[in-house]
């Protein structure tokens, strides 16, 4: 049995899922001090899409997260936080969800469940794009990482759910530094405070950003950064506890 | 038909209600310093609960949200937010619905949807209490505010949803200040120092309370109170564009 015939088998019948509920996860990789998003495109079609799924009738939500993640895109061990649940009755994709499966050459039969209202969980992680090496799913040509600020038009109501993630990840960025595992074991204020404009997308003054991230806590002074010219080489920090 | 009739014709028939999905409402209530919790007694049990309900098949989770805790506590226009979906397989409490039910001279049909497992999508928000005035719904003997710190064990896993609100407050304060709408239109350091303080259940140094707040960049000094001691009267500030 090809790979193909288990993808018509699953998505021709009746999968045993949480009904009118998804998951949608919005992966921001971020290296060089660029960041990047991480998307699919439909075999066959035009439609570009975050990385989404469903939830087995016996599976954790959160279990669930980090199993359509890793379907889709072959990423495993992210750090992923749920930021937020999209709830319009116009969340209904009937034949937008008719041509992807088209385009697998599947056929959705009439009340298939593909066709109801969806409630869409959404999950983030800010990852090190250097690290991860994503694959395309079954369903899909490509699994790549967009420039944020040059993505194509996503489907349904994608873009929206990335803009939503995009300002959580904003705001919560001092809280989930440690977490999010970005930095190496040590590293200086200046790679910290890229780090910060990159995700804000604007410059910061250099010594109020060092004077916010110190009163933080969460950082550990350790040595001078060993340089030819001692008196001008950063201090190093690391994470406290790490 | 009296009210317990509709009740019992909405129950003991299968409701047009989304599936496998939940909403409950952690309303914190301030005033005078104290930090309160309402929540719901069901009639002729000993079961406390948050008040939750359901999403209609053709209703927008934002507005489910509203008429639930409408209907279950009276309260209106509250500014209402999402903070986390609960997701564990275990959230299948076919019994205590039974009981709840049982209480109210309600039988639950084998099969009744209330059997299935949920996932619930938590809302909260932070009111004043003293400008709210909660009534049970028929389902409940009581809906009362109750000490945060002295709060009756909740059915379910309602403590824990109560717990992760609380947090989610505690980290959102600085950034949701405005929206909740608990100070007065003008108001002295001393008096947002005392909220927070209260939410966060510890002390705080003032002049760094001063030096935190201000730096949000959300208030506006305008005039210094009135009283009879010119120079040691506070000034008071607004919300700035308020």
């Amino acid at each position: 049995m090809t790979e193909n015939t288990d993808l018509k088998e699953y998505w021709e019948n009746k999968p045993r899922l949480l009904p009118n509920v998804s998951i949608d996860c919005v992966i921001f990789g971020f290296h060089d001090n660029q960041l990047k998003i991480l998307l699919l495109k439909y075999k066959n079609t035009e439609y570009y899409a975050l990385p989404g799924g469903f939830i087995n009738l016996e599976e954790d939500l959160s279990d669930a997260a980090l199993r359509v993640l890793e379907e889709r895109t072959g990423l495993r061990d992210i750090y992923l936080e749920q930021f937020h649940v999209f709830g319009k009755t116009d969340r209904r994709y009937d034949e937008t969800h008719r041509q992807i499966m088209a385009g697998n050459g599947i056929t959705m039969k009439p009340n298939h469940f593909l066709m109801n209202r969806f409630i869409s969980i959404g999950y983030y992680a800010l990852i090190d794009l250097s690290k991860a090496a994503p694959k395309p799913d079954g369903l899909s040509d490509t699994c790549d990482w967009y420039d944020l600020y040059k993505i194509p038009s996503l489907i349904f109501d994608h873009n929206e759910i990335l803009q939503k993630a995009l300002e959580t990840l904003r705001l919560a960025l001092d809280e989930k530094l440690v977490g999010f595992n970005l930095l190496p074991e040590t590293f200086t204020i200046n790679e910290i405070q890229k780090l910060y404009e990159t995700v804000l997308n604007e410059k910061l003054v250099r010594s109020n950003f060092q004077r916010k991230i110190l009163s933080l806590g969460i950082l550990e002074r350790i040595e001078k950064k060993m340089t030819g010219a001692a008196n001008k080489a950063p201090y190093l920090y690391k994470f406290i506890g790490e």
